[in-house]
């Protein structure tokens, strides 16, 4: 069997087969990153045009790319409809992207803990990636300095705000720092924010691309954490460098985004309607964290640090006491607790053990006591077990 | 800019650039494969449950994979729900399928000529695109053998069933011929088959993979041809060997398949109304066909020779004057009417003048005559001005 070298590479996902597992109903899940079903909006399709149906464009709507443009503009981001692609979900940004810049041996630099499945896709490609240490305001910036002094990535991969899965939010100090230095250097920077919308206190702040005065960049986002992940309808938008190469690649790997899914966002994106479903979400989940919060100072305070997010769908746990958390996932699964452990979200995983991820957007309030009482109980057993 | 390797091998895609042009609405276009507007059928979206917007598994909707791995069996194929992964459109497949096989200089074989956009994502990946020649009923069984002795391809993809472009049907005889050589050398079958179901002549023949002994295979459809393309929809099958390593691929592409497209296609395959629409629609395709034919008789008959397509979408016609029918092109915009160059569909484009590839099934009748008319002209110019 002749395979391609780059499935030499393709490593079993731990989030595919723990969703998997996860999916038995009896199953508390802190997982995944799954929006709260009742929070899911309805959806009405009376008005859609049966002409839809027929093939698109690969760059997208145009109504679509016009709207998803404008509220980049009021993020910052000066930008036109005619850089923006419509992608089938912001995962798909991630697929083009590797295929603009990675060969075998390319190096790319990424934030350490880094999204678990930028990391796959961008190893698939034959990537080697570089770490940047992220603090709780952003990156260490001797270090990124360092790094970009030493080394040649063809990118840097940021999600500077509510990160998966460290929750981290950039200050403002460190946005525009890294932009400082990605402009120095002529690095190209894919910005991802998934959760930007998601916010608990209120506050935004600028995009780091809104910031570049010389660097190409890729910005990225997405309507599964505030609308409906099942369209699979998301976005970049491209310095005007980067954007002929990302439309060809797009219509080469699946001609057009859905145009169904692609109508119902236009329903939305840059409504009245739109915003009063974020701020119900917003605070719905500012609910869920509270609520999250209060639960892990029971059952966690003895066992490990956090900071309590400010926005996005995860709390990012430390051990006092480390240990290589997955683990620990054989266990809680027996226990019909799920969670992600930290190593996978690290391109060193064996040198980053005891972290652990919690989603709070998903579970039943009701189960949430129980499931994290059951989850610090497996972890205090491995303590144990260790110890002794 | 250190982009990669592969983006200097990044074509500028003749389809998207003329289907561009064609949008214009005074354009006659032969160029596209689209389906006729009036054939769409109209959706019904009333029953469709809230969470299908809720994340989904990587494979596709259950109920779906049953319902395409039923359809195959009635076909001829021997699989299980389990084989059936729900693409965002078939050209996914080919994505995926690269992904699986292609390094830097590896060897697939083609149908001369294939489907343009096959061609260009297998070359995208840096594929060495090796050739067998269609004849009327199927490839050249001789240099088939040939090649497979000769040459190490990765894989074959091949397009038996109303070909793309050629409309070229295989014979029973060289169905069961190339499925014996494949067994014999043990090379890889991706079956793709788009028009399976654009049958005018009432006749089916078995998929290739279904006659295989042992040889791995992908079998790839879509409902973009018979339904909407709009949705993204398609599938593949595959044998057990490959699908667990195209399901991760899968996953790091774009995560799953809209759900809402996949919603909606379970509501029409395998149903009493999805029977009645092919039905429908195989007599709609059929009187457009024959319109087409009556058209090219009038225009076509002392430039060109064909032969009438007993399925699919397209007539592939062959010049008695041969020339680059690329230098075409710009003309009959002029004139405003738009075809699909034949060069593009073969690996080396220089060495095959002289093809156009019509389709028959989008253009409004009462402009096809005066279309074909204008053609026509453009051609018997080119070819007097070659002569002078």
């Amino acid at each position: 069997m002749a395979f391609s070298e780059r499935v030499s590479r393709l490593k079993s996902s731990l989030i595919r087969e723990i969703l998997a597992a996860a999916q038995r109903p009896q199953v508390m899940s802190f997982a995944g990153g799954l929006p709260a079903e009742v929070m899911l909006p309805e959806l009405d399709w009376q008005a859609m045009p049966l002409n839809i149906g027929q093939y698109g464009m690969s760059e997208g709507e145009p109504q679509l790319r016009e709207l998803f443009a404008a509220e980049a503009r009021t993020l910052g981001v000066a930008c036109e409809a005619s850089q923006v692609l419509v992608v089938s979900g912001s995962q798909q940004t991630l697929d083009l992207a590797a295929k603009l810049y990675i060969d075998q041996g390319t190096q790319v630099l990424l934030e350490g803990p880094t999204y678990l499945a930028a990391l796959q896709i961008f190893q698939l490609f034959g990537a080697d990636c570089l770490t940047v240490e992220l603090e709780a305001d952003g990156p260490n910036l001797a270090t990124l300095r360092r790094s970009l002094e030493r080394q040649r990535p063809a990118f840097i991969y940021l999600i500077p705000t509510f990160q998966n899965p460290s929750a981290v939010r950039y200050s403002e100090a460190k946005r525009g720092a890294v932009a400082a230095l990605l402009d120095e250097f002529g690095v190209t920077l894919i910005e991802d924010e998934p959760y930007r919308e998601l916010t608990f206190d209120g506050s935004s702040a600028r995009p780091i691309v809104s910031r570049l005065r010389a660097a190409s960049w890729i910005y990225t986002g997405t309507v599964s954490k505030t609308l409906l992940p099942g369209l699979r309808v998301g976005y970049l938008i491209a310095s005007p460098d980067l954007f002929p190469h990302l439309l060809k690649l797009k219509q080469s790997a699946d001609l057009h985004t859905n145009r169904v899914g692609q109508w119902q966002a236009m329903q939305w994106i840059g409504s009245e309607k739109y915003q009063q479903h974020l701020a119900t979400l917003r605070n719905f989940y500012r609910e869920r964290r509270d609520g999250f919060q209060a639960a892990l100072e029971r059952h966690f305070s003895e066992l490990a640090d956090w900071q309590m997010p400010e926005g996005g769908l995860f709390f990012w746990l430390t051990l006092k006491q480390p240990l290589d958390t997955r683990t620990l996932l054989a266990r809680a699964l027996e226990q019909d607790v799920a969670f992600m452990p930290g190593e996978p979200f690290f391109s060193e995983p064996d040198r980053h053990h005891g972290h652990l991820r919690l989603n709070f957007s998903h579970i039943d309030p009701a189960r949430l006591d129980e499931g994290l009482k059951r989850l610090a109980a497996v972890i205090r057993q491995a303590q144990l077990a260790q110890a002794a």
